[in-house]
């Protein structure tokens, strides 16, 4: 700001200066030139405020701190759409595939074929923007009809990130369990839409069965990776964009909560 | 950045137009003046990307993702200083305190005394940045004796909003267990140090005792907690700076993560 201000000044002095010495029959009275501060600073100081107020925001969101939301605060609506658009959603989940790849690398696995990793389908290793870009990126409440009519089109792509993770944890030799909260009725499009995407020879895909329906996604996903404990598998990591998707019990022993700004599922 | 190149470009070209205009047998040739575009815009950018970055290994910090970690990253102490010193944590911590507080309010607290909120110390009711900010923020590896040294100054000033979330909490009728890894020799100081700062009350204050040293901070507080359980009470509300205050086994209804990027206890 001191520069732009001194640029500024320094504008209009020279301004009025060769004015002056050029037109001084024209202009007779000296040339008086406001200087618009107020303005300027208050439209800053005002975005800077919001910036500071949606960033609070979203990390609270990241560390779970908020109750359930339905729907981003609307002054946030912009904010959320330059992050999902801009560069920083982009370098988030790399952080988060990076991370996850080290530690999967510095894990020594079992001989037994007994150590998984578990990974959520939907902003986990499908990215869904197609649809919230025309959907205000959560600033629309949720609307599950119109967003089963994008599932089945099965055109969601990759997260990338994630699936160069999801390909080097099989390569490790981890189980990979794939537990999404789609319901049975969609796991045609959704293994059509996972191998369009680029993934191939998981596991088990997990989804909803009917009796899972009303439970809540921190209910449902415990009770799955309790069924795995269970059958004696241990999972020693868990990928997921939503926090229900990783806390509970039977909890992994790593987790990695990929970004994710635009809805909450409890 | 248009309005800057525009400002500029005026300024030079009247401050030239004014010279020419009055000096022109001093300065005869032609008088160029180069923009320096490149260098301005790649400092900007320079700075734009370090801020990215830095703001995303924040967010990792905060949701969980990194391995244990023992200094902040070196080219991102500008930028925790800023945020630690700027109001961008105040504005922070002061979200944790409020979503908690609604909480708080919003729970039907049973007639028998046994619902309970767990409090993490440092960082969570008082407030060690007169240590850190002698000590680079994170910068510098922690030490144990230096730092031992100003805990025992029983001067750390409370974190005002948990303070006020603390008395919110005890007036509302929870049972209040401050529970802190800080060691039983250091209980004396303790004490003078929360009432020092304000805090008054609470029902217990547990501290490391020696057969604890040892422990992770997550094993040695599931712990703790899992010991109050088991005398009847239920932990509806936690409160602390690290996941390793909120994490593990025998965990609260809600966990309130308050922002801290500048350590990390595993």
């Amino acid at each position: 700001m001191g520069f732009l201000r001194f640029t500024l000044f320094l504008s209009l002095f020279s301004v009025a200066f060769s004015l002056e010495s050029l037109n001084s029959r024209l202009l007779p009275r000296p040339l008086i030139i406001q200087y618009p501060e107020n303005i300027e600073t208050l439209f800053q100081e005002s975005a800077e405020e919001l910036q500071l107020q949606c960033t609070s925001w979203r990390f609270a969101v990241e560390a779970n701190n908020l109750s359930p939301w339905k729907t981003i605060p609307p002054e946030c609506s912009d904010y959320v759409k330059d992050y999902i658009m801009g560069r920083a959603y982009g370098i988030d989940i790399e952080r988060v595939s990076k991370e996850a790849e080290d530690y999967a690398r510095s894990v020594e696995l079992g001989e037994d074929g007994k150590d998984a990793w578990v990974f959520d389908v939907d902003e986990t290793l499908l990215s869904n923007l197609p649809y919230y870009t025309d959907h205000g990126y959560g600033l629309e409440v949720f609307d599950s009809v119109k967003f089963d009519k994008w599932v089945e089109t099965a055109m969601a792509p990759p997260i990338e990130s994630s699936l160069k993770l999801y390909e080097e944890v099989s390569k490790l030799g981890f189980k990979v369990f794939l537990l999404t909260g789609r319901g049975e009725k969609q796991r045609g499009v959704t293994v059509e839409n996972l191998i369009n995407a680029g993934f191939r020879d998981w596991d088990k895909l997990i989804l909803r069965a009917s009796e899972d329906h009303a439970k809540l996604a921190t209910v449902y996903k415990s009770e799955k990776r309790n069924e795995m404990v269970e059958e004696g598998y241990r999972i020693l990591g868990n990928s997921g964009d939503q926090w229900s998707d990783l806390l509970g019990y039977s909890m992994s022993t790593r987790s990695f909560k990929l970004p994710n700004p635009m809805y909450y599922i409890p």
